[in-house]
C-alpha cells in the first residue's frame, strides 16, 4: 500500500467572520462552531486515516504560533507556512512538493481546515474510498457531498458516468464543476439529483497532481520544479520558499486545474457537512433563543427576531426591536451588520486594512 | 430681597439611556452631552444666580455617592437623597420643605439636573425674571421655552394675556399647559406663535407653593406638615423622611399642581435648549461621520445613515450596511436598537430588572 498523507489548509483569512476572526486568530482557530477550534476538529477526525507524523498543516506566517498552539501534538516540522498568500493552486503545489519530499510515491488528501463535518466514521469511510480511488488509477479524486437543500453558497459538480462502488460509496466520473448557481438553477440540481456540492477536499498521487499541472498549468509546475531544485542543493527551506514563492501566479485550484482536467472522479459522501462560510452558516450551530434568535455567549432580544448574536458569557449584547441582524461582540471591536449584508464583512475588513490606525484590528 | 435658593432635581433613572445610563450613574452624572456630566454642566450654569451655599441637590440613595463625587464643592448636607422616587410632585414638596428649614420666607427655583443649556448668560438672565417675577407676587412662575421646531417629544405650554416684562424677559398668563403633541399638532402650535415647550423648570416662593399644595394637593400637603412636625420634634432626618416619604402618593407636579392652578405665569426664554430625552436627541450633540451618521468614541460606518454609535475611545463599533440604528457599547453590555424604537429601551430596562441575573446591569 502507498503512504497517505494528509495536508489540511488552515491559511485562510476568515474576513467574513471578523471581528471574531483576526489575522493571527482566524475562523479555523477559532470554535466558530462547536466547542472546539475548527482545525482541532478537523484533526480530530483524522486518526484511524492516517498516522500523526504523515499531517501536515499549511498556514501563513501570520498564523503559525496560533496553529502551533492549536495542535500541540503535530511535529513541528509538520506545520508549515506560506511566506504569503497565493490561493489554492499555489497551495497544492506546495503540499505536494512538501509530502514528495517525505515520500515520492504517496497518495495525499487535501482537506479544509474550516468546515463542519458530522459522522467523523462516515467521512473517514469516504476519505478510505477517495485514497483507494486515487491509488488504483491516475485520476484526481474529489469528494462530491449530497446536497440536502438548494444551497446558492456552494459551487456544485455534476457526475458522469458511473465508476463503481469502492468501500462501500459509489464513484462517478465528473461531467464538470459549477460555480455557485442562483437559487432557482440551485433547485434545478437539487431536483435532477445529478449534483453533487463541491465539498473542497480532494485526494490524489503525487504523480498524478504533478501530471496535472504539467497539462493544465505549466507555469505553475516550472516554479514549483524549480523549487525543488533549489532545495535539492541544498538551500534552507525558508530561504528558498520566500524566493519562489511570492512570485507564483494567484489561482485557485479549481481554475487552474479541476475544470479542465478530464481525469477527474468524484466520491459520493454521506456525510453532514456545512462550509461554515459566513455568520448566517455559523447560526446554525448556535443556541436557539426562540422567534429564530441564535446566540453565543450572553444575549438578549426584546422584540425581533432572526437575529445573530455573538458575545463572551461576561458581556450582555441586547436587541431592541431589530430583526435580521448580526451583531458580534469581541474585547476589542463590535460588528452589527444585517444578515443579508454579511458577505459585505470583507469590505469593511479591506477598509480597516487602509487605515493604519485600525490595522491592529485585523 | 428675599433668600434665593436652587434645588436641582437628580433622582432620574435615565433608562433611556442604558446601558450607558445605570441606576448608579444614571444620564445626569454622565457627559450624554458634552464633555461633562450633565448635572456639573447644571451647576456651572448657577454662579452669579444663587451661591452654592444655597444650591441643593435632590437625588436617591442608591445615586448619592456618585452625586456627591460630581459634586465636589457642593456641601455635604446640600445633597439628599430621596427614600425612594415618588414622581416630582414629592420632590417638589421635599425640596420645600428643605429650603425652609433654612429660611421660611425665601424663594426657590427647581431645575432638572440632565437639560442641554447653550448661552449661560441668557439662562441667568432668564432665571432672574423668574425669581423677580415669583418674588413680586404670589404667583407660579414657569420657564417657557421659545420653541425653533414641531416637537413631538415636549410638552407645551399656551400663553395667555401678557403680564409685562422683567429684567427684558416677557412674561404671560399661563393658558394651559397641553402634553406632547402629534406632529400636525406641533406644527400647529409652532405657527400660532401662542405656545412655548414646557422646560420644566419652575420659580416660586416657599409660602406661594405651601400654598398651592393646600389647595390642589392637600394630601401631599398634610403629608408634608407631619413630616416637618416630626422634624420640628427633632426626630432624625433620615428616619422621618424614611417613615413619612414612601406612603406619599406618586403624581408628578404638573398633574397635581400646575394644570390647576390659576397663578400660573411663563417667562419667556430665549436661550437653546434641549431636554436629551433620548438617544435620537443626545445625537444632536455627537460628531458628525457623514452620511447622517453621529457617533462619541470610535466608530466606522461602511455603507449605512443615520446611525448613531457610543462607545469609548478603545472599542471599535462597526456597522455594515445598516441605517438608523443606535448601538452603544459600554464595557459590560451593549444595545442594538432602531433609532424610532428608542422609547422601548425602558421595556428593556424592565425586563432586565426581572432577572436577577440581569439586575447587575442596571
Amino acid at each position: 500500500m502507498k503512504d497517505r498523507y494528509v495536508v489540511i489548509m488552515a491559511g485562510g483569512r476568515g474576513e467574513r467572520f471578523w471581528p471574531e476572526s483576526r489575522l493571527r486568530r482566524p475562523k479555523q482557530l477559532l470554535p466558530i462552531a462547536g466547542e472546539e477550534a475548527m482545525l482541532t476538529q478537523t484533526l480530530n477526525r483524522l486518526p484511524g486515516l492516517v498516522p500523526l507524523e504523515n499531517t501536515l498543516v499549511l498556514t501563513n506566517r501570520e498564523q503559525i504560533d496560533s496553529v502551533r498552539e492549536v495542535c500541540p501534538s503535530l511535529p513541528a516540522e509538520n506545520i508549515i507556512a506560506e511566506p504569503e498568500g497565493r490561493d489554492t493552486a499555489a497551495a497544492v503545489g506546495l503540499a505536494t512538493l512538501m509530502v514528495k519530499r517525505r515520500s515520492a510515491d504517496a497518495s495525499l488528501a487535501m482537506l479544509p481546515a474550516d468546515h463542519v463535518i458530522a459522522n467523523h466514521e462516515r467521512f473517514r469511510a469516504v476519505l478510505e474510498a477517495a485514497f483507494l480511488a486515487a491509488e488504483q488509477d491516475p485520476v484526481l479524486v474529489t469528494i462530491g457531498i449530497v446536497p440536502t437543500e438548494p444551497a446558492t453558497g456552494y459551487g456544485y459538480i455534476q457526475k458522469g458516468e458511473p465508476m463503481g462502488d469502492l468501500n462501500g460509496r459509489s464513484l462517478f466520473a465528473v461531467r464538470r464543476f459549477v460555480e455557485k448557481p442562483d437559487l432557482e438553477t440551485a433547485r434545478k440540481y437539487l431536483d435532477s439529483g445529478d449534483f453533487f456540492w463541491n465539498g473542497g477536499m480532494f485526494v490524489w498521487q503525487v504523480s498524478t497532481i504533478e501530471r496535472a499541472f504539467e497539462e493544465h498549468a505549466p507555469e505553475l509546475r516550472k516554479a514549483f520544479v524549480e523549487l525543488e531544485a533549489d532545495m535539492i542543493e541544498g538551500g534552507d527551506f525558508e530561504t528558498v520558499l520566500s524566493r519562489h514563492f511570492p512570485k507564483l501566479p494567484r489561482i485557485s485550484v479549481d481554475f487552474a486545474i479541476m475544470e479542465k482536467a478530464r481525469n477527474v472522479v468524484t466520491v459520493s459522501a454521506d456525510f453532514d457537512w456545512d462550509d461554515v462560510g459566513a455568520w448566517p452558516a455559523a447560526a446554525r450551530h448556535m443556541n436557539p433563543m426562540g422567534e429564530g434568535n441564535v446566540s453565543r455567549g450572553r444575549a438578549l432580544v426584546e422584540n425581533g427576531s432572526g437575529n445573530i448574536i455573538v458575545s463572551d458569557p461576561d458581556h450582555l449584547v441586547a436587541l431592541v426591536g431589530c430583526d435580521n441582524l448580526v451583531v458580534v461582540h469581541t474585547d476589542d471591536a463590535t460588528l452589527v451588520c444585517p444578515k443579508g449584508e454579511s458577505q459585505r464583512i470583507k469590505d469593511l475588513v479591506k477598509r480597516l486594512g487602509r487605515n493604519p490606525v485600525d490595522r491592529e484590528l485585523l
